[in-house]
């Protein structure tokens, strides 16, 4: 078994091969001046299996290229197996057609994988597990919750979660059950067309007293997070924090969530980011490809 | 039937549409804050014969994707057909591997386009036409030569067609005949890692008084179609001017080209470019589409 870690695999690649270890060596990128790129495997992978390790955030469409163009470079070479370790997965939220006449685009970006020579996947806390199906092999998301919630959680003397939607409520369940103390979430409202956001329905728990995590897999404009936080300092909390797998951070994610008193972000390494606190989640995975 | 074209289609879609004689419909691009999109098709097309235009050029990940995208929103309402026309079809280049271990881009992109639900596929002038052959259904790749060549061609008493290297001869052939004058062709020899370019052998033929016109099927950083203007001036050239199907013009190509005498560039509307003198080809492709 080798690590190839491609553009966007970050320092997580060579630290899984170490974990793991087995040698890494990193994608080279054949770059053309009109904006076109080819992947190079700089050994010869003949007959082995090789983990890639490649990230696909922003910019999403290059990065998941970058993923097939490696991934047929390999099966030129006549690689034994390909198992993909992709720790943020893009287009995942766009799981259905939520008005008449939109693609599907998280089935779109599983088939082409499928279809790429990948022989399986391995990401992290999708934002919803269903289209891991639509990749014809094995397709597994690990949680990095129990790493990332005590890293996040190592100085509070009597934490209380939060989710900041009712999708969250599992997550947060789990996050609470590590820390061993209570959960609850606010009710969020999202316009389908504006993607505009507003709290709705508000549970009657308060938190005085409480340092209150507000906990998400994945953090875009805050904007969600920020409503949850001014909620929670309403209700006494005595300060909030902010804790996501995934720090997608667009928009000025970290202004408008500070200035509603979230005082630090935590995140994991899957998604590169500044302004925040990035746990490493290299082992979660290094253990979760030994199952794959 | 109808024309929908997608944000790469320039104004190429309409006009299609109005040559067929059919309704005309932009896509509709949902946009993300954190740079993810999705397609959404803004009218009813169950059961719908649906021609789809749009271009590949840079970003040429993002062009790609939104075709699957578009084209998986159509087969979500049930379309009868589709057919892609991709004026300019990216990553045909690379339609081998150079050096050992390298991606085969080219077949990637028709192995995605085949699997997207796209049944036919119509592009323009491609490097290479063997790629083709990994869609799995129809397609043809037209060659708008003619309308290329008599615009560029329309105001010189005395041309000759120069090919910048062997692989053009044929289009130069193609124009030669149009314009009823010599041509010939220069030997480039091409670094395959450092992709620089110089003249090996050069053809015994002298300019002298004769407007040359280099044709090429695609100008990328413009440096052979500079080589082979400097060889045409050493030659006796009176002017010289190119013409080329796709304008890439990446790396200030324009400029490169204009130092060593190139006086006008000439190209077609299937990517869009300054400095260069566009011919509308959308009458070449609605033919085309007919005979799809």
């Amino acid at each position: 078994m080798r690590v190839l870690g491609g553009s966007a695999a970050g320092s997580m690649g060579r630290a899984i091969a170490g974990l793991l270890g087995v040698e890494y060596s990193a994608i080279e990128l054949k770059k053309f001046p009109d904006g076109e790129f080819a992947a190079k495997v700089p050994f010869n992978a003949y007959g082995e299996d090789i983990v890639v390790v490649q990230s696909t955030y922003a910019p999403q469409d290059r990065h998941i290229m970058e993923l097939l163009f490696i991934a047929d470079a390999l099966k030129e070479m006549k690689v034994k197996s390909i198992k993909a370790v992709i720790p943020y997965l893009a287009y995942m939220r766009q799981n259905k057609s939520f008005t008449e006449g939109e693609s599907v685009n998280a089935k779109i970006v599983m088939r082409m994988l499928g279809q790429s020579g990948i022989d399986a996947i391995m990401t992290v806390q999708p934002h919803k597990t269903d289209p891991l199906s639509a990749f014809k092999g094995r397709a597994v998301a690990i949680s990095p919750v129990r790493t990332l919630i005590e890293a996040a959680a190592k100085n509070l003397k009597d934490p209380y979660v939060l989710a900041p939607d009712r999708g969250g409520l599992e997550l947060a369940k789990s996050a609470a059950a590590i820390l061993g103390c209570g959960y609850t979430h606010v009710d969020k409202e999202r316009d389908q067309i504006t993607g505009a956001a507003h709290i709705r329905n508000v549970p009657s728990e308060r938190f005085d007293g409480k340092q209150v995590i507000i906990v998400d897999d994945v953090i875009s404009t805050g904007g969600t997070i920020a409503l949850s936080s001014h909620f929670a300092y309403s209700r006494g909390a005595e300060s909030v924090i902010a804790a996501a797998v995934h720090l997608v951070m667009s928009d000025d994610a970290h202004h408008r969530m500070s200035e509603e008193g979230v005082r630090k972000i935590y995140g994991t390494n899957t998604i590169p980011c500044e302004n925040a606190e990035l746990v490493d989640i290299s082992k979660d995975i290094a253990e979760g490809i030994t199952r794959l």
